[in-house]
């Protein structure tokens, strides 16, 4: 079955959609996106991604061109059209065409689209490596936006591969603990759980939020000797959580985080 | 006329030519470009672009589709197709389709994309804000790539535009100067040129290259205190060199920076 995507309003064959290659988020990465998890029909955790997708479009000066009633609907109708009743749904919002140059077009035309695939089966716990390649910049408000500017990631993601390690932990340019490269971070630690704050570059995630209050979880800058001394860490995103088997080329985690039942009264 | 584009190898007009929804220069900014200037037919600087669009590549881990004979052969096409003499031409390189997350698909299809504009009027001379927005990442190797992830310079110019300035100066995260939006920085400070170097997080321009040695520029760190006591700013793309009247909410530099033909024997 050819995949169905929704693009401005239309559903169309994947292979029949065109983007305009004057799309200023192809040119320049002028936009954002979620990524939403949908379990047996419905959408999870919607109202917190429609909220962090308004609060970035915010901080980047792009409007949203529907509500979110329109975007739930929209949201439906392409998981619906790929038959698909467990879903990862992709949300894209780009500044739409423009001509070349930074500043954007007055009034600017939004380019909206939508993907659905199947939801990935979960992962085996994950091998970790410190990224050297290259930090999170925290002194950006886009270390707060889900924004499409993610070669930083792309970059971190391929050293960690490189190095067989399954994914990587970004520091932030202080040299402090951020997220992983597409994943906030829990590290369980004398007891208790602890992720680092958005203002040390982790992104706002949606689990990520869910999970703070569930653990009762601190937020504070971590650092890699937290990492090397960790009882476990946890790698969430808005798809699910990820247990942590180790550290590269490091003294391995003891095999296995708790499972997350076991984890909702620490501290 | 309608814009002719080369997109993969064929010239399409551009309204009719078609970027797959899945690209990863869209939905991650998994890419880079250079901006090549045209004068008389003949693209200027042409080996130090496409060098750089190799060093940038090697960076990123993209192959680059064609050798420089068939860039060249593209550019000269793009260029011919839509009637130009002077032009701006601009040549993109991205990871290509791929299916959702970070690792990109082994072999990637990268796509490459040329469009050609005029050439822009030269600018008057620009009012600079100093940047509070965000900050440029020196730490990552993406401050030396023309990547597509613009985001950062984009709300540096909102910020400036947003208080009457024509463009933004971006520090480093050590709140150093680094460059503007989308142009190397040249300062005039006690009767020699300076201009910061690469590693505070300047890209390696292309026209930045080709004045540093035309004014024996000295490459050191730039503070903003070292902008305020400037005699003269210029900014440079590979377009052209722009005079800075000023510094905004600031006490203002003499009026006009000095004309090139003055400034070829400083020291």
């Amino acid at each position: 079955m050819t995949p169905i995507l929704w693009l401005d309003g239309c559903l169309r064959p994947a292979g029949e959609a065109r983007v305009d290659p004057g799309d200023r988020g192809l040119l320049l990465g002028d936009g954002l996106f979620e990524t939403i998890c949908v379990r047996g029909g419905r959408a999870l955790r919607l109202e917190a991604h429609f909220a962090r997708l308004r609060a970035g479009a915010d901080i980047l000066g792009l409007p949203v061109p529907a509500g979110d009633d329109a975007l739930a609907d929209a949201l439906e109708q392409v998981v619906r059209a790929n038959g698909l009743a467990d879903a990862a749904v992709r949300l894209t919002l780009t500044a739409g065409p423009g001509p070349r140059g930074l500043p954007r077009p007055v009034p600017p035309r939004p380019t909206l689209l939508l993907t659905a695939g199947p939801l990935p089966p979960p992962p085996p716990p994950a091998r970790l490596l410190v990224a050297r390649t290259t930090r999170r910049n925290e002194h950006s408000p886009l270390s707060r936006v889900k924004s499409l500017n993610y070669l930083d990631s792309i970059l971190a993601r391929r050293e960690a591969a490189a190095a067989g390690a399954d994914d990587a932990v970004l520091l932030n340019t202080a040299g402090r603990v951020a997220e992983a490269s597409a994943a906030n971070l829990f590290l369980r630690l004398d007891c208790g759980w602890v992720t680092p704050p958005v203002s040390e570059g982790a992104l706002p995630g949606t689990m990520r939020a869910v999970l703070a209050e569930a653990w009762d979880a601190a937020e504070r800058p971590v650092t890699v000797a937290d990492l090397h001394r960790a009882d476990a860490i946890v790698l969430t995103t808005a798809l699910g959580v990820r247990e942590v088997a180790g550290l590269l080329s490091d003294t391995a985690l003891p095999p296995g985080a708790p499972p997350l039942s076991s984890s909702g009264s620490p501290r």
